[in-house]
């Protein structure tokens, strides 16, 4: 049985590899890719998408949304995944011609059209999920749910130690997700640092002879040179983003627990996703949270997939 | 079957319950119990202990450990113990005549002796059980595992929005446990908080007529008004230490995850418990965390058995 996605995305080097595996996933019918700012400013993940969805032949529609988190404003470090958040391969772009409806818009409509069979998967700040839940508050019980990779709760952060990236940028979309009802499964730092990229892998795509191969085994080359960089501890790059997909299609590659989470927006722990000890009077767990991952048939079916594209 | 148990505790006053608990269990054979520094310095938590056993007629040994952290020196407050450790219903003491073998040594003696029938409940700072480790690093492989209360990995602290207080006071010796081998479980502020005690049970307790449930009603109820003050939202106060000994008797009562975790020393987080992105080469997860309890079937035990002693 195929499952109707919609990918919400901040079109980074994670992200890229997140919509390779959804092209690649039978399981999956991608509806569409709906842009939100994050690793690299909207524009450029725009840019990215529509460039990365030529590449893979893909022709779903892309819809852009959110420019800027909630309530703060936003600065971009192009660190992990460069400036023009494609580690350098594409050079800091315009934003080409997309869909002119709102990214949030889109995601209301498609929940009244296709109900708990659809599922939103978030691989940036939760933004534009978050903007969906507000103008249409209904869409928490209509939906199928949302595979949202952000968070980090028994494992340190990344922006911080206490923080992991997406829900840094923008906390209050994610505590506005996280009480919307909608059913969440929370992919965090806790199981993406389990699974890990190496340069033996893109070693492999640039030699596999295909021009995709070696684009995305270009791209891949500058984060894993970051990870290199700022992580020297870990083997390789994370899955962030892919494994958020993995998740969706196959639950089963997870083992989570139920919280009464929240993200926390004070100035010395911003970000941080952890226990809610004011949940409203008789509220239940709101957060599906991944602390054991089988890592190994996770990525067996990844780079299976993505290697077949190549 | 019953599992022989070691109580090493910084008696104040939910420790005190604790061992009341055990005393009122026919699951456990209580061996002996260690004492700590910790809710209040150690001359007081062993005046306590000995005239807690006096009153519920325990006549095991009681041995003296550590009167500080391994690496820090310690302040007392008396916020939520009292001065006494036991809500000012003894007043500050003396340590009366007590077994003179040091504590440590004891459960280093009674690992060899008991082996993996033999169980370490530590519901003060883990200095006692370290300082047994480092004495002889041999007793990981030979004692039947801890279970510790302490730590808060998916919730915030206590002592500090980061760190849990027994944690907090000795995180080098938390360290020494996690790392040591030794099979540990972590009972945590995850799972403690969602056990509580109310007014409305130390009113039974003081109603019972017995002298015992007066006494325990009444410094209780100390507890309970600092709970009051400090976690308004709480609708009591939580039953750390005996939730302790119940995953000890009954581990079925706790949904644990595996992690490799350690307790951060930094100063910004001093105390916390996460997950260690450095596990040496090869290591597998060495704490299995307490994540959800079966609070319900936990409080009835709890209850019906310390009531049974009034």
């Amino acid at each position: 049985m195929t499952r109707k996605i919609i990918l919400d995305a901040d079109t980074g080097i994670d992200d890229a590899l997140a919509l390779a595996y959804l092209a690649a996933s039978p399981e999956a019918e991608l509806l569409a890719v709906t842009v939100t700012y994050g690793n690299t400013p909207l524009s450029n993940a725009l840019r990215n998408t529509i460039e990365l969805m030529k590449r893979l032949q893909l022709t779903v529609p892309v819809y852009s949304g959110a420019e800027a988190p909630m309530v703060r404003t936003k600065r971009y470090s192009g660190a992990f995944h460069g400036e023009d958040g494609l580690g350098e391969s594409l050079g800091v772009g315009e934003a080409p011609p997309h869909t002119p409806i709102r990214a949030s818009d889109f995601i209301v409509e498609q929940a009244h059209r296709h109900g708990k069979d659809l599922t939103v998967v978030t691989t940036g700040p939760m933004t534009n999920l978050a903007e969906a839940l507000l103008t249409d508050p209904s869409l928490a019980d209509k939906l199928g749910g949302a595979v949202c990779m952000g968070g980090a709760v028994a494992a340190p952060g990344n922006v911080t130690k206490f923080a992991e990236a997406n829900v840094f940028m923008d906390p209050e979309a994610a505590n506005t997700v996280f009480t919307s009802g909608l059913p969440v499964m929370l992919i965090g730092l806790d199981v993406t640092r389990k699974t890990l990229l190496t340069e033996a892998d893109t070693r492999r795509w640039r030699d596999s002879g295909s021009g995709l191969g070696r684009f995305f085994a270009d791209f891949t080359a500058f984060y894993l040179d970051a990870y290199k960089r700022h992580y020297p501890y870990l083997k390789g790059c994370a899955l962030h983003d892919p494994l958020a997909v993995g998740a969706a299609l196959h639950p089963e590659w997870v083992r989570t627990v139920p919280f009464f989470l929240h993200a926390e927006t004070d100035d010395d722990s911003r970000g941080r996703t952890i226990e809610n000890l004011f949940p409203p009077e008789g509220a239940r767990p709101n957060v599906e949270v991944a602390l054991q991952v089988e890592a190994e048939a996770f990525m067996k079916d990844f780079f299976a997939k993505v290697e077949g594209l190549f």
